[in-house]
């Protein structure tokens, strides 16, 4: 026997796609719907808001159905309460827990709309009915007791709507090509930074050692002695082959005034790591004069933190690497709440593993030769995310340089 | 004032290339060298012998090109003991340490030429004067008050020679090419299984979700079935895939017999996850009838070891998943002593960390259809690895089928 | 002044996206619209109506918006006859020629719509107005006196409707991935082949070097003799290399049985060349007994034709090849009028030359180890595209003995 | 019964690799060899000179490992006059001939040795034994009565003796990498552009149209202005689109100032080849006024010779443009006589094209986002191809920039 339910969605309905995308996916579902209000804006700035009957052959297909048009914003006519469910064992949690989206949401609670902290996508949200709060946690971190909302009802996520600046959002998300003028795009990332930087949010660098090798380095760290740059996430690699170059003069082995392999140059990043440890860490071998230049150097020195990831391939590692994994998602976790934007520079691991952090809502930036790895970190983000396949040792020269003419 | 030093190299100097390979590093370091004796073997199989002088300017230039030289086998004419020095700070290695290569190699200790255990590249070698005998030890795994060797003397490495079984060695090292035909090269690995297997060496697969994505972990799991795998390396996300497509029939919510993505599928592997943390791990899972088909599901009923290394962009994780990375590469070099060859499939980042840990010795075989990987993986074995640009998929499919239709 | 015009659009406007993307581009444009009246379809099968009253602040913004949403169906409410202007040079269109989209068209002409013969883009429309007849005609084949469409008044282009099969589309569509299961990709292929064939429609395999390197040759062979491809596109290396294989065992002078290159091996295609330019041809060389095996053997016997299309990289070249790319041109599009289905086999060029020229209702799969080709003729398309990321050695074979398992 | 030959050997055999690379492919071809006599060079400018015996199983193979180390140098002791045999039939060689190296050859006619003239690989060589020259000639314009160059004997090739000028060397070769310093790069490439206009050769530029759509033609255009390119190889594309931009101010229908799609821009191409089209070409539409922008406007002006061979995906096309690809090449052909260095813009094609006709001598240097192009175009080129792994577009602007501030 058909199972139905009427959801109601307001918005840019029609130019925004919203209202084309449900349809859509109530017919891949293979539910059927019938429009039982439809008000249409006539013109550009007004809204519009239709109700739309959901009908199913089944609960669990019309359960299913509904949980996938949430996500367009979509809401049960009539919302209940969300309904919750207790952790009985530290790190599990109950079989039936919502699954977030990275979108700001809301719980329904006692009737009213709660808002959820800390919006992060793949995690749990955690409720105190009684303080009347919500906020995300990841399932390794639910605690025996914990209140965790289950099945879909009583919560509502909020769509990013569709940028409506009209010819920038175009340029902004066609960007994934080597073929497009560098140039331009420079203007538009660096643009971005201001209008984040303006808007009182924090700008986050991912780096690979890649910004290193081609030569890049001072470039990214002018970027954050100048206060383009907040924190700086990464692993060991960048940051064992940026002292490489301060004490040897090359990176991984290869000199950077000549770009020629210096013979035993292959160990140097193994040298320059312990000698690091030898003075217990980067910031104690920098107040000991050992580390005089480079980019942690100077991170160090304009007091801009970085949180190093550990990795299975990592050599040594340097002292402020966290090697448990879960304690680095942690303490990167720590630096996105104010964040506005993230500039992802040659490193798929750690983009990919800050993305996973980041709310819909801050802008990213990725920028790789290899047109793949744009592809995939581009297409995690929606409307905002801009993929740019160049050469990072060129383009963050030619950024350091526009936002310095630019003042 | 010039300095020198003489030189012997022994074995098939010429067709091996040894010879001008050292000549060439003497010349690339602007070292000179003087042939002082040389005496060529005529036939196929005949050893010859040279020693030769070289002069630099500097003692330094001196060592460094004794450095490098001795990659190829060079031994001073006359060697003495090596030196070593006492480790002051856990963790910290002696600033002159001898970083090894992955190639078997000696020290001289009173007089005595010592093999070195556990040949690792990027690592230190640890003795004990008086039982005699050395291995190697990771940076972050030296003790204090352990002897580690510094400088260059006292030290000989065994190059690989290269294989002198002519034309396979060329099929071999030339295959990192999408373009060549793929079904010589299935029953080159196929041989090389077989071949690894004939000799009581032990064969190890680092696999990447991949594997499960592109339909072939039945592939895989029928080769750790019928005993073609003795270890299985990868991370979280090739088992909560493999668990996902148990439990749910999909992987990263895609359908595996349908093809196209379920909705509600994209939380599918945080489900699985979940459900195998509730049973407090993969084998508990198998044990209480929760996993019930699957590559680990065939591993823990196969009794074939795994070891699931973290990394900062797991979800979950699951509980087997090592989140602390030096502990991981603990795990997996416990596996690596008596391996005669490595399967590296489509995971750039646990075939590094495999590949870091490998004798030289150890054939590897890597199988991506991203040729910038297979390049960057085969650049780091020397004479012994196979790089194959092709579909994962298809190829484990094909040599499953291969190894199976010869018994 | 604000001009503006009313336009009618038909079809299942809302789930197909039709009427999200013309308001889209009006809004892109800087344009408004409002609309005058819009009739939903509630079910699934019904039909919507909407007119559009589009307004732009020129004339030339609005002529441009309109022939924007033409693309899309979008046709003025009241519409007038096509205008035309007569060619005055050869191979020289009127300045303002329409220039054609390969979606099926309409030119009005006498108050009635007329269908264009041979729908091709980037051609202008040819008009007969007594014969009442439309074509289109390639820029450089237009001839003085000729009678050509300008402006965009008095045309109307079908769109292709979104295929509504439902979940197959979805597959179909988004396969552009290495990570999907190749199983049921060939599955999905060997169905279109099949369909194909049976709505009576021809299939064009355009085929690059590599099939012949990857040893795959055979597998397309197969596939000829069986009936499954009804015309070979490529160039001379194709055809080069194959009979290279059957007259010397080598491909690009590497051997096919060993995979290892044979000495002397790089001149054996020229040698080829040579040895069938010296019997007059590929078919001359079949019957005097000099070509008994391969591919091009086997479209010779199988009397399956071929259009090789010359390129600048050639050597040689063969006889069959067409050394004027324009001649070339037009022998290809000899073949595509009833072609219904595409095959791209790892080649770029003749991919491309072959996109360019069938109309958009011919479904394609493109077949490329590389992702960027496949993204780029994927791209061409529009619903019709299967993009398959794979190695064409293995996928040839499976796709062969799929199809004779089948019968 | 065996079979043996004695060749010679003299140079610098041993640290430029050649001695090893001839007993090397003698054993890769199951020869056997025995060094008659060897006297090595002790110091670095210091000759060797060795005589080899080569033995074989049958004529046959003899004859192969002699092809094989030829192009090494090596030398049959008694050389006698190379044979030859007539064309009987216009475009066909006879069936055993020559196939040319790109590097410098001689031959011996009535005992002398002859220099080939316009050495390109994959030639034939044509003899007038009368007059002792000699000359390669493709096959396709060998003519009936040309006498023709067969078998082995009578030839000497002079190999391209490795670079000695030490570390330049290294860096150069090995820069098939992305992650290299960029700007070493660029110096180490205008210091190239500078000593090729030194020793009085010519700068060949083949460029593609992603050098348009990077925004970089400017760049080139000034190059060429400043008389640091002599000629530029390219095909309709580059000129479609630089056209495109000069009339339409887009780029592949992208707006070059905004980045952004024009709306009805994916015509403009089109568009534009027709307003040449009209003229009679581009240098006419330069005099009438219609062409006052961009590269091919710069390139008239400044009368910078270009050649535009046609491809089967060509549009229009423009009326430069060589349809016939073997007119195009011999088009090329004729520019690269007195060429020096040779600068591969992101174009596959018509970089392949001109590598086919360039001696060994030129350098190359290729230029292109995608590793795989590189490797590629790279690996045709011995000791003189340069790959950068890069964007075109960032690229060119250094590259410009940094020869002008030179000066």
């Amino acid at each position: 026997m058909p199972v139905f339910e009427d959801v109601v969605l307001e918005g840019h309905l029609i130019d925004s796609l919203i209202l084309p995308q449900v349809l859509d996916d109530i017919l891949a579902s293979e539910g059927t719907h019938q429009i039982v209000s439809l008000e249409i804006g006539h013109g550009r700035e007004d809204v519009s808001r239709a109700t739309i009957r959901i009908a199913a052959e089944t609960d669990r297909q019309l359960e299913q159905i509904l949980s996938m048009v949430q996500r367009h914003g979509a809401a049960p006519a009539q919302a209940g309460d969300a309904r919750t469910e207790t952790v009985q064992r530290d790190g599990v949690l109950p079989l039936d827990f919502y699954s977030t989206t990275n979108l700001e949401s809301y719980v329904r609670l006692h009737g009213r709309w709660v808002g959820v902290a800390a919006p992060e996508m793949d995690c749990a949200i955690l409720v105190d009915p009684e303080a009347m709060t919500a906020r995300t946690v990841p399932m390794i971190e639910a605690r025996r007791g914990d209140q965790i909302v289950v099945g879909r009802s009583g919560i509502r996520v909020v769509p990013l709507e569709r940028d409506r600046r009209g010819r920038n959002f175009e340029f902004m998300t066609s960007t994934v090509s080597s073929e497009k003028p560098k140039a331009l795009v420079v203007g538009e990332v660096s643009r971005l930074m201001r209008s984040t930087r303006e808007a009182g949010q924090k700008i986050i660098a991912v780096a690979g050692p890649a910004v290193v090798h081609t030569g890049s380095a001072p470039a990214l760290a002018r970027l954050a002695r100048e206060g383009w740059v907040d924190v700086v996430f990464g692993g060991n690699a960048i940051a064992a082959h940026d002292i490489e170059v301060a004490l040897f003069g090359t990176s991984l082995g290869v000199s950077v005034t000549e770009g020629t392999p210096v013979h035993g140059g292959h160990e140097h990043h193994l040298r320059a790591i312990n000698r690091i440890r030898a003075e217990g860490g980067i910031s104690q071998a920098v107040q000991a004069g050992v580390l005089r230049e480079g980019l942690f150097y100077e991170l160090v020195k304009a007091e801009v933190p970085f949180v190093l990831a550990g990795s299975v391939r990592d050599d040594g590692p340097l002292p402020e690497v966290i090697t448990d994994v879960i304690e680095a998602q942690s303490a990167m976790r720590a630096h996105v709440g104010d964040a506005g934007l993230c500039l992802m520079l040659s490193t798929m691991l750690h983009s990919i593993a800050t993305g996973n952090l980041l709310p819909a809502r801050v802008h990213t930036v990725c920028v790789d030769i290899n047109p793949a790895v744009v592809t995939k970190l581009a297409d995690r983000g929606s409307f905002q995310a801009i993929g740019v396949v160049t050469d990072v040792g060129l383009f963050l020269d030619e950024l350091a340089d526009r936002l310095a003419e630019e003042g």
